[in-house]
């Protein structure tokens, strides 16, 4: 499958090898490839440059939002909360009906001292997401992990724990249950309609304190019932 | 131990019968005991009225709320978050200093159409109570989960699953965690000092999305890592 990724930060890198081991043809676009490639000191999160990291997998294309979103039969949003309409926006999100757009992104908002969400409680990000792009079928997924999760659950309890998604288009939301399954998840838990971003968007806020809790952002949870 | 408990509701009973059978001495306090034992028909959730459990534990007191809290060496506050503070202020719950108050309750508000909470993502019903009755030591516990498993983790997965836990008085939380493992549970997961509350109420989203995903309000998630 022909995969645009938007981002370039930890989560579009992971999501780019992850797509690319399973032998989906990928480019990661961003909003200025020059300007990022020319960066040398590591960003904002300590991770390398985005350059460094590159360099090391010279098979993955670095293009701009409006190539990597013209390249994309699925287009997966792995920017910045705040800027990922802008970004869809500019890979032309909405320019082909019923594409899947997987949104990963997260709505976190620190400026109130702790953890918020800048869309609050009646609304989402995927949702906003929706609206900005109707012809899109968009599904939330990946946003309830760290980026090494995502396409590798295996990493940690043997691969035994959830991933929830959410959607408006039920075949949509079954296309990337498969996916997903490709790389290895299980527990694939469909909560319906993109409502349910709400509650997954919120969930980070748990996420964050169990991160701290436990030291390491390598924990994720499994659905019992 | 004398508990006392604070709310009919379907927690306060689950959780008066789960501390009953474990041989704790308790006490649950309602606004107005005439009144509640005076009703006949089912509440507003279809659970039987107050008056046919009573019948059924008569071994259980039932008082006002300020007689439970005379009552409790331990209180629980087990009441609808809207009228959590109340509850607790006839009940004395800041006269005894370092009296452990565990809250149970959650800040849901519907009004929105779709499930919110009324004290935002900057603040949480347990440091509002915190806030209200300083000297006492609030702990959040059991708002993540129904009622059925507070006290019987047993009753899914074989009670392999978790229970998070925050409050800012770490030898209170301690206390908590050693009752909690006291009802069945293996995983008490301390997340710390109290504002993890904020996280603890909004991942209240998530649940109600997989309760009604999977039909079913005994579903609880297990932190891996």
């Amino acid at each position: 499958m022909k995969v645009g990724i938007l981002g370039t930060g930890g989560v579009g890198r992971a999501l780019a090898e992850g797509f690319a081991a399973t032998g989906h043809d990928v480019v990661i676009g961003t909003r200025d490839v020059a300007g990022l490639l020319a960066r040398i000191e590591p960003d904002q999160m300590g991770r390398p440059p985005f350059s460094a990291w590159s360099s090391e997998h010279p098979e993955m294309r670095v293009a701009s939002f409006g190539e990597a979103g013209a390249h994309g039969d699925l287009l997966v949003n792995a920017t910045l909360g705040s800027g990922s309409i802008d970004a869809l926006r500019a890979a032309g999100a909405g320019d082909i009906d019923a594409r899947i757009v997987i949104d990963a992104s997260n709505a976190l908002d620190f400026s109130g001292g702790s953890a918020s969400l800048f869309v609050g409680l009646n609304d989402s990000l995927a949702e906003r997401i929706q609206r900005a792009f109707p012809a899109a079928r968009v599904v939330k997924a990946w946003n309830t992990m760290t980026a090494a999760l995502m396409t590798n659950p295996d990493l940690i309890a043997g691969g035994d724990h959830s991933i929830p998604i959410c959607g408006d288009d039920e075949d949509a939301r079954r296309e990337v249950a498969r996916l997903l399954e490709e790389f290895g998840w299980r527990d694939v838990v469909d909560l319906g309609d993109l409502t349910a971003a709400r509650a997954m968007e919120a969930y980070v806020l748990l996420w964050l304190r169990l991160y701290s809790t436990f030291d390491t952002p390598m924990v994720n949870v499994k659905v019992m019932r």
